[in-house]
């Protein structure tokens, strides 16, 4: 086999990167892969937009049945995006015994079991470095070389809109509201971004990690999901004095036989590494029973780092083609025989610290009747701060109280009834601290 | 095929390791490769040293020959360390058509291209992810997903020793000496810890990553290599002072033709995350032309973390021969006809800043003098401190300079000029600093 041969669908920004990364980088992938890689046709419904790259002609066409008819390409690149009809589109190009690679998060995080299971079926490999953490190759390193491990965690700050958002908070004191204009003018954050910033696409990512973590499927629709549009100057500034940086964390967990998967604001010790994973950079960090902690830095998004996702599991799938190997590896890295269910952990079962930050009048008792109530939950304090008295006392202070781990159901309890207390001005703002990062 | 079988070389603190987690998540192992792993055979000259791991009786053997005739074992690990008998038996087994893996990083730095050469002339694999920090799977990473890239850099923190004591001096003052004698008690350093705190180990894991990352041979004695043991307390204090860590970092830099493969210790500014990994973590940081600067942190060393890795390249040799595949990858990554040969720069024609710190006598005249020196050798300052005066003007007072970026040839010519000058006290330190770090 002299060349391998490729077919792309949907070609727009990335779609572009792709074919300019395999032109500019032709011989050094050549070179790695020990066969060419080209793409002998490229599907669009839209063939006249110029992507800025050149094209041999009879590429580009507007028929995806030119992809799946043509014996000689063995691969399917799928850049559609979306579930429909990225999701037939990949079905009947396994149906015609093709390996998939794929960029999609949506489309895997909702029916990467179905998916899994046709490629199965057809002895394909389905590959998606791409659809996590950009450029960075985390999902080659728990399908690959971590794969002796037991992964007690995965963490991830897998957002750039989102970590754009709280650097400059962090870093300038500034509103939620004027950082995320400001990210809609420099190109960080979508005309609409409510997946990016209520946490979605992260908690898409977090579905997919998980389960090659874990060996596991995830109902995506399960994962607790909160994003970061509730997030003040205040909460950022009481974070930083307690030693802590909030980040829009993903965070998956495997303990006594039950999975926690949520998405959350989470504040994170100044000084480890992933607090000074800053601006549009992603991090992800796995406790592994053996490796230990390990963390992935990069940039998680952009033309660049996705092509190189994306063509560096295509070299991965040359370089088994030539060797002559069929289908070398399961889409999550295991056996499908060994994917297990593993229930999720209701919330409430959850336990961490918390900082909390009540709106209080500022009037005799008031604190000893929070303290009471979480005292009578059983949540114990590690620290409190209040601010400077207000000479007018229907003037709310902001008290805000570090806990000790607690049970999340108790917190809530707790703070309901806390807040239905007269001298309590606002809802309390709480938010969840990982404290244990090696 | 039901099992893969592999035969160890060398039954020490790592080879138990590999023992132990090859037992203790076995049925991962084979839900992940698809067959389980065995170790049919265990060689070492020491057969009565318990280990602390239990063994099916006839596995181990003080007759090396019993791994070599096995037909039945595909992959010899070598874990002898050093250059002999260590070579040999790696060519043996590759003589015979056994993959190898190996965690020998003096062995691969000095004599890779003759292993290699062997390996492609048998068809058999070579993996070493264990060579190069540990648990941490940078070089999967840059021989896989990242395959598609040309690397313009590589720097790492890959010595657990040095990054310990210098975090030590960092955060406590302290001298390199008492530093020195904590990590020895503490077991992070070894009785002669010359190999690890003079660099050597270091430049070892250079060679390798920049071979990788540049697809060309690097001589190993060619590699710049200083230590730390003349970094005082002082440096560590004044790098403080203009925001920066200083780390024992190994760079490999591919430009205009040329690679500059360097091991010294460097500043770092704060906050990047390379500049807060601490104790006995190591990171890797490469730019790559599409994915962009990609940075890898975890444990480099330890029992747990290096079988981790060791098995991990298990795993992907049992799959590709599940697959049926042969040698599915070169040992660099590279097909074997890539690999070039690229000139190492020389040291003065190397651009850095630096921060240089004099020891002079407090007369008038003093720094118009340094400055001039700096001046007529094109190098010119970014900003400069100066340690209070003394009362008695025969005391040395303490002059550091930061640099802009300066040919280190004009660097080195401007210094000795100064060093010989009445007012200076003490040769000259200077210590290079990394600043342009995204």
């Amino acid at each position: 086999m002299t060349e391998t041969k490729a077919g792309l669908i949907g070609f727009g920004n990335i779609g572009a990167g792709v074919v300019r990364l395999l032109q500019e980088n032709a011989a050094l992938i050549k070179g790695k892969a020990g066969t060419g890689i080209v793409l002998k046709k490229i599907a669009d419904l839209d063939t006249t937009t110029d992507r800025g790259v050149m094209l041999p002609p009879g590429t580009l066409t507007d028929d995806v049945n030119e992809i799946f008819d043509d014996p000689e390409i063995s691969v399917v690149i799928e850049l559609i995006g979306g579930y429909e009809p990225a999701k037939s589109f990949v079905l009947k190009a396994i149906e015609r015994g093709k390996h998939i690679v794929t960029a999609n998060k949506a489309l895997l995080a909702l029916h990467g079991e179905e998916i899994y299971a046709a490629a199965a079926r057809r002895n394909v490999e389905v590959q998606f470095e791409a659809a996590v953490g950009g450029g960075i190759p985390v999902l080659t390193a728990i399908k690959g070389n971590l794969a002796a491990n037991n992964f007690g965690s995965v963490f991830g700050i897998m957002n750039g809109t989102c970590n754009y958002i709280l650097t400059r908070m962090t870093q300038e004191g500034a509103d939620f509201a004027d950082m995320l204009a400001a990210a809609k003018q420099l190109g960080y954050a979508e005309p609409d971004p409510t997946f990016d910033i209520e946490g979605v696409d992260t908690a898409h990512k977090l579905a997919i990690l998980a389960s090659l973590c874990f060996g596991t499927r995830i109902d995506f629709n399960a994962i607790h999901t909160e994003g970061i549009s509730g997030i003040t100057a205040h909460d950022v500034k009481f974070a930083n004095d307690f030693g802590y940086h909030i980040k829009l964390l993903a965070i998956g967990k495997l303990s006594s036989g039950k999975i926690e998967a949520r998405v959350h604001p989470t504040m994170i010790p100044l000084h480890n590494p992933l607090a000074e994973v800053n601006g549009v950079f992603n991090a992800i960090r796995l406790t592994a029973d053996f490796a230990g902690p390990v963390m992935f830095y990069g940039r998680g998004a952009g033309q660049n780092p996705t092509a190189s996702a994306i063509v560096g599991d295509l070299i991965g799938l040359a370089r088994s083609m030539k060797a002559g190997a069929g289908r070398r590896m399961a889409p999550l890295g295991f056996l499908d025989s060994m994917i297990r269910d593993i229930p999720l952990k209701p919330m409430s079962e959850i336990v961490s610290k918390y900082m909390l930050r009540f709106s209080a009048l500022d009037k005799p008792g008031v604190l000893a009747a929070i303290s009471g109530s979480l005292g009578r939950h059983e949540i114990s304090i590690e620290s409190m701060v209040q601010t400077s008295k207000q000479s007018d006392s229907s003037i709310p202070v902001a008290i805000v109280i570090k806990t000790h781990e607690a049970l999340e159901g108790a917190v809530q309890a707790a703070l309901s009834e806390i807040d239905r207390l007269d001298i309590i001005c606002m809802p309390t703002v709480f938010i969840r601290i990982e404290d244990n990062l090696e």
